[in-house]
């Protein structure tokens, strides 16, 4: 029944498409073997994993996914590998921003072939200073125009320098075929604005997750959490809480959180995004060259917070 | 029984200041007339409006109070005339922060000596590259050692340039003297990592009306808020909602403050304040050189800001 | 002669590359039609124009060549019809910079196998948090080695947000196959560090042409200025006034190129950058989506500096 | 002869200003003693040495000098202390700059009263969003209005936050009693345009050791370096060799400057200007708190630089 929703952008706009991206999505690793090569096997033995975890959904070749450093083969090797991995039933949102509305509009259409039930298209960002919203209206309109599958808007503006301004989301949230955004920072007065300026319909998903339970407390819809790929039930159980306004427990194991939070995100980013997954039996491989291993006193270090995390009870 | 807690420093270690600093304050303007000079007749009428609302407490000689304007005369009397309109029992928190140690400790005397209940302490930051860890740790050490009244830190990244770190937090929440910590930024996760690093008994408070709510998800024991001196009642009532756990209600009321949150803070800063305060009832007066009044198309939006609040039926 | 060196990486490491990559560089525009496709026809006219005019060499496909939007078929055209347009003994320098090392090798490889004569390698920067003086060496000595052609750093902190620390370029500058780098920002300082870090035999070239004259002064041997496209005449005297200690003169010429050096660079940008050109006689067509032609009141402005510059008598 | 000009603004406004700020001016430290206290002995004792060296004229109460740690008193006996020591016939500049404009017009006519020839004006910035052009213009015409002696405007980025756009410099220039202004920033393009457009009789003094070669290239008028109180000869001699077109003995120069130029400027700052002073036989106290004295890993690095320095040949 979900991927009717998300797969057919001919639903009638009322129809409510943050139900279906409400709740834990994970960013999925893209594994690299020593050489450098995308590595299949290992990928499709760890979202196996993932499938089994109560996660809501899963998002291929975001940042955490080190799409930047995939060709366009590889890109498509990666999306059919992740669908044939995930089942249907189970949101499959693809990475597909790129610097060219024809580039993105290109890889949307690519994706949503191979099966993704939804793009999430980060801002492009290279020619920072001429990112006004009026190129950020259109860039985006060209590329829900033109996909078959609903289109998430993504800001990231530690990555890309640029901000998409909060008016010209709300412009864009009344394009039937644009359902949500992913905000990065850990500004949650960003989210709220988010919030207060969309309607009820799209779906504000927070990419932060030092500051999850803030953000469900300001009216995010759910997460898209690095942290989420190493803790899925943990991750869950906060949206839960939350959900089930148990404020008191979900900020104490929000609190828990926060050190491995921290490291996986702006710390260490994916180099220590994989050595915690190594770590904790997921086997992701390595980061592609520039990027390098964590190094061991970095390893080191998530080895303790993830003992820390472990021997806290819950 | 209020003003004993926060005016006795010498109470046990284990004695809960965050109480005492729990709710909702607001930042009082000064002031002043058409030639710029402090208007004490004004401040004392404004005072007494403020102190009929449901108002936990009051900070004199914040930013918001334009305090970088005043001479030290300047700066006792206004100290003197806030103590006479605002009863015992109800906290007067006093800004003390100058860039010196030697400064901020005179200053902080003669506030305790005119009856202040504890003192707000800016970070210094005009030499940013040299404020440390180490040096803000020395720098209040010698301050709530020398401070007969409880002191609390404050961060505010958007007017100094730098940021006093989570871990310095932490080891000066450990004085005694220290109780607590008001917090300017928007960054939630800022809030969430204070929150997380200092015991119980240490008060974390928002300045950031546009993330209130948020803040007290993850939390905030409160509030300083210059919102809070043009809607007491719907800042208060945010805080008691939130405290209920009626986070519905409490996020529908924080999204309708919104707007006004913007303006007063970001946007239009401490001319935006008086003129929304003015159009409201509240005579505060002019800012001071080089500060100017609100510009007439400000003011516009302003006015139109607080009808379309008053106009949404709660 | 001088393809010669900038062809043959296996000349001794004696040999002084700085003398090849002395003088005025322009980056190319790649025009694009109206349905934004790569446009040949016109990239060889305009080429044409340059090759006549006094300008040292030629960089494709940086950032003012819109790179980013190219897929590696595109670029490929790119670079054979820069190369049969540009007579062998003019410098070709081809922008070959990505994300990922293997990626960058790659694209290195075809544009020497197509007839670059140097490469321009900008920094990758999308991990921002990660970009370490460590992960760059790496980067660019596997770059460097793997590449036939010399190597020529790129440094462009507004656009990738990262910035290579000098101890990193001296220690690259070391490299046989490394001969120089591009700094694209405005300050001289950091300019001036690079030039005292480095050898004599290394060249310092600057990307701003609203600090061309300070930047020769402080020991840079040229420049790659999108200025140049527009004035290849004006940017080559103030070359050669500034190498003939004719510093009044070249102050002078400088002063004059000012506001089209601003419009041209961080005020308008490629759109700009086209526009003027458009302006001039030179036909490069349209912007890539998302960016769009410049507006009508912006052309307005870059049409009077224009004329304002050439009633100016030199 | 220099005095008169300096000291009287009812000069015919075609009076040309810059010569008078034309050359090497340094920032006097303030010396404190083991307690804190203003040492007035030592700042004379040292103001004797710098009397005596080819320096064109001294800034006393700038940032290097601590100015934010006095109180209005010390303040005044820095300046009369100051005019003691320094005859008539060399340029006094007193720091006058605070953050109303009020206390800049009291704070710039007790400086005119002690002696002052002329007073440097920082950027209020407290208050950063609301510091617009506007502001600007209105806040230092009201202070040259009421100062007898000329005023110097004063932009400090990295300290305040704030930029006086170049438009608001150029309308200032206009005012007969604004003469010059002090540009503290490496970024040599923002002082190219305050050159290119404000009047040949506008002073532009760079503030930045690093650039200082590289500012006089681009037409300022001279500095106030820092690094002036460490080595006046060499700094006079950069001066001089860029005025007689001897750059590349120029660049040599500066080039040997560069360390030093760095660790007094953006590493160590006031801690480092004073431990290099104190290294180099002038005494100067101690910082004043919260700034602590340099430690002694830092010290070694400032007498390895002094040492490096003056074992290399001119």
């Amino acid at each position: 029944m979900l991927e009717v929703g998300l797969g057919q952008p001919s639903l009638p706009s009322s129809y409510n498409h943050s139900m279906l991206l409400t709740g834990v999505f994970t960013p999925v690793p893209t594994p690299f073997d020593r050489d450098g090569a995308v590595d299949l096997a290992r990928f499709a033995a760890a979202l196996g994993r993932w499938v089994d975890s109560p996660l809501t959904g899963f998002v291929v070749l975001g940042s955490n996914g080190e799409a930047p450093f995939l060709d366009e083969h590889e890109t498509d090797e990666v999306v059919a590998a992740a669908r044939s991995a995930i089942p249907r039933g189970r949101p499959l949102v693809v990475g597909t921003g790129r610097e060219s509305t024809d580039q993105t509009i290109r890889a949307t259409r690519r994706a949503a072939d191979l099966g993704a039930d939804a793009v999430l298209v980060r801002t492009p960002g290279f020619f920072k200073a001429q990112m006004t919203s009026g190129v950020f209206i259109r860039h985006y309109q060209a590329v829900a125009d033109a996909s078959s599958v609903p289109v998430i808007l993504y800001n990231f503006t530690a990555v890309t320098g640029v901000t998409i301004a909060p008016a010209a989301v709300s412009a864009l949230s009344r394009h039937p075929n644009i359902v949500g955004i992913k905000e990065s920072s850990a500004d949650v007065g960003q989210l709220a604005d988010l919030v207060a300026e969309t309607p009820e319909s799209f779906a504000v998903l927070s990419g932060s997750a030092r500051t999850f339970h803030a953000a469900l407390c300001v009216g995010a819809s759910g997460g898209i959490l690095a942290l989420a790929a190493l803790l899925p039930e943990a991750c869950v159980r906060v949206f839960e809480l939350t959900r089930a306004a148990q404020h008191d427990q979900a900020r104490a194991l929000q609190r828990r959180l926060m050190t491995l939070a921290r490291l996986l995100g702006s710390v260490y980013g994916v180099p220590g995004f994989k050595a915690a997954l190594n770590l904790s039996g997921f086997d992701v491989g390595y980061p592609r060259p520039p990027l390098l291993p964590l190094a061991p006193d970095a390893v080191a270090r998530v080895r303790d917070a993830l003992h820390a995390f472990q021997e806290v009870p819950a």
